[in-house]
């Protein structure tokens, strides 16, 4: 810490993400990354149009971005607007609208408290029920915004969007932000209520069922007058947010359809499968509709666990929190690489009951 | 603006970048990018190394960047932070260090009061001189955090080290930040005395001298324990705030120094030839080491000469501010495009006498 750092970041702890190991060794499962690479559609996109006209600004506005997801969800370029991934929108969102508070269950994204004390929002935290899961009840009329990952993170339990119109129904006077990182592997979008609602915004990333965490693109729709407010506080921070390559990158994916719902087939079979094969193990877990598996073993810790399979090459994610210690958090890989899972597991565990 | 805005951004004011016309028909001389595409090194890092793997997180620590900057200015990397752009790298330091008040120039980067407004930081502008130039006594020992951008914009005028290192030594309790985006153009760089001052903080970006400001990349260097606290800022704001492709094109960027050594005096020399060719047409301007000219002409004011350019096919920039209305900057393009730029000037300039 230097001696110039404001009083107020004196005992910030900032976020933790995932290990990013630079070797290349590891069975990655600890940041819920696709296993498929980016279509050939994205790439083309990048190599041809893009690359040669590095030396100029992107346009700050992204409209040719933003015109297509308009389109993909039936509602105005107005109702849009594209962040650095999902991490810079939330940003915006906690600093432009929070300050009279937020609530967001107690088990959720590590991020989210982390904006709250960035920003000096005052927050306060929900539990979720004993098994993991968001209780609606909990929400209706709290008088406060509102927070929710749908799919939640790192559980994977899903609302259905009558449960979520509830809550945004029951709270006129509070926005009520989604953050739907996960949808796409089994969730259904809450979007079509952002044109009933003008205290909805969902978000969603490309960094999960589109295969590009590696470029940084997320976006954010809702009523025009909350997304002017975001877009406010895009030009005000970074109005080049998006770079060149990726709004090229971002277009062409949404022209890909059909291979990101093939992969996330494929990605909701082989959870299944997984999970199916885990509870034979002794494992218990969440239901989830997202591309993890949140999971525990009575003969396990989740440290441990953790531990061992870093040891055999396996990178998952562990947190070190009361309520989620025994649990780890498993993104689900190709079926080859969850294959290799699970035969580690089985070593573990037959290991461990010996 | 929605009905859940903070009351403090209520009346908050944006930053509006220069035009970014999607139609590509325009000589764009408004925003001081590079004319020069970036070099093979840079492309071919992007097409061949990383785009396969898009669908996996960038490394958060950028690493691999950070230990070739660090190599390149003869720094630990421990003395590095990378942004997405300088932009981004601004806010973070602003947010972070000048709770107790900054002053910057009252003509300087546009975007410095709009981070002060942002992050409610206390600020004043200093006057430049009559002559557009700073006084560096304006600074010493002035009792507050300090922004200086080097060379200055719009007006494009220069600091000496010795003139920096006066102004650090002599408020050896307060940062101070030289922002120098422009610096390659004619500057010389106040990094070495990073390792003397324990207070000082340099910015450089890639848009401008090394041809990427579509792929957004910029760094600080400074001691040790100021980036550090910025490292916090990034990882609380954004861990994954520079992508995949833009770490990749950052790092074979600096394999290629003589590519963008000769650029750089090409520009250097156009400016120059520009400079005298519209001086004879009876212009006056400021004494700019940077990649754009700062002009006025007795006979027309910016914004005319701002609206006939624009008429013509040409895009420079005006501001509507009361010290500087009568100027407009135009950024260095190519000899070609400083030749088109000269014709048209020289028919509007001739129009107006008649």
């Amino acid at each position: 810490m230097s001696r110039f750092l404001n009083n107020r970041f004196k005992t910030f702890n900032a976020y933790t993400p995932g290990e990013q190991p630079t070797d290349t060794a590891y069975i990655k499962l600890n940041t819920n990354e696709s296993p498929y690479p980016p279509p050939p559609g994205v790439i083309e996109a990048v190599s041809k149009s893009e690359l040669s006209k590095l030396n100029l600004y992107p346009n700050p506005d992204a409209s040719g971005l933003i015109d297509k997801i308009a389109g993909v969800y039936d509602v105005r370029a107005e109702n849009v607007v594209v962040g650095n991934g999902s991490d810079e929108l939330l940003a915006f969102a906690f600093y432009a609208f929070f300050e009279s508070g937020v609530v967001f269950p107690d088990i959720t994204y590590g991020f989210y408290p982390v904006y709250a004390e960035l920003y000096d929002v005052p927050y306060s935290e929900i539990p979720l029920r004993d098994d993991l899961t968001v209780d609606v009840r909990d929400y209706l009329g709290i008088g406060k915004n509102i927070v929710l990952a749908n799919p939640n993170a790192p559980t994977g339990t899903a609302l259905l969007p009558e449960e979520i119109e509830k809550i945004v129904k029951n709270n006129p006077d509070y926005l009520v932000l989604i953050d739907e990182a996960y949808i796409d592997f089994g969730g259904v979008s809450a979007i079509p209520l952002t044109k009933k609602y003008d205290n909805l915004l969902v978000i969603h990333t490309y960094s999960k069922a589109r295969s590009m965490a590696g470029a940084r693109l997320a976006y954010a729709i809702g009523n025009e007058s909350i997304v002017s407010d975001l877009k406010m506080m895009k030009y005000s921070f970074n109005p080049y947010n998006v770079n060149r390559l990726t709004q090229a990158a971002g277009i062409a994916a949404l022209g890909e359809a059909e291979y990101y719902l093939k992969n996330n087939r494929e990605i909701a079979k082989t959870r299944e499968h997984t999970s199916q094969c885990l509870q034979k193990l002794g494992f218990e877990m969440t239901d989830s509709k997202a591309n993890f598996l949140f999971v525990k073993h009575p003969g396990i810790g989740g440290q441990e666990l953790y531990m061992k399979l870093k040891n055999k090459g396996i990178l998952i994610r562990h947190w070190d929190k009361e309520r989620i210690k025994d649990y780890v958090r498993i993104s689900i890989g190709t079926k080859e690489q969850m294959d290799k899972l699970l035969e580690a597991v089985t070593e573990i565990v037959r290991g461990t009951e010996a």
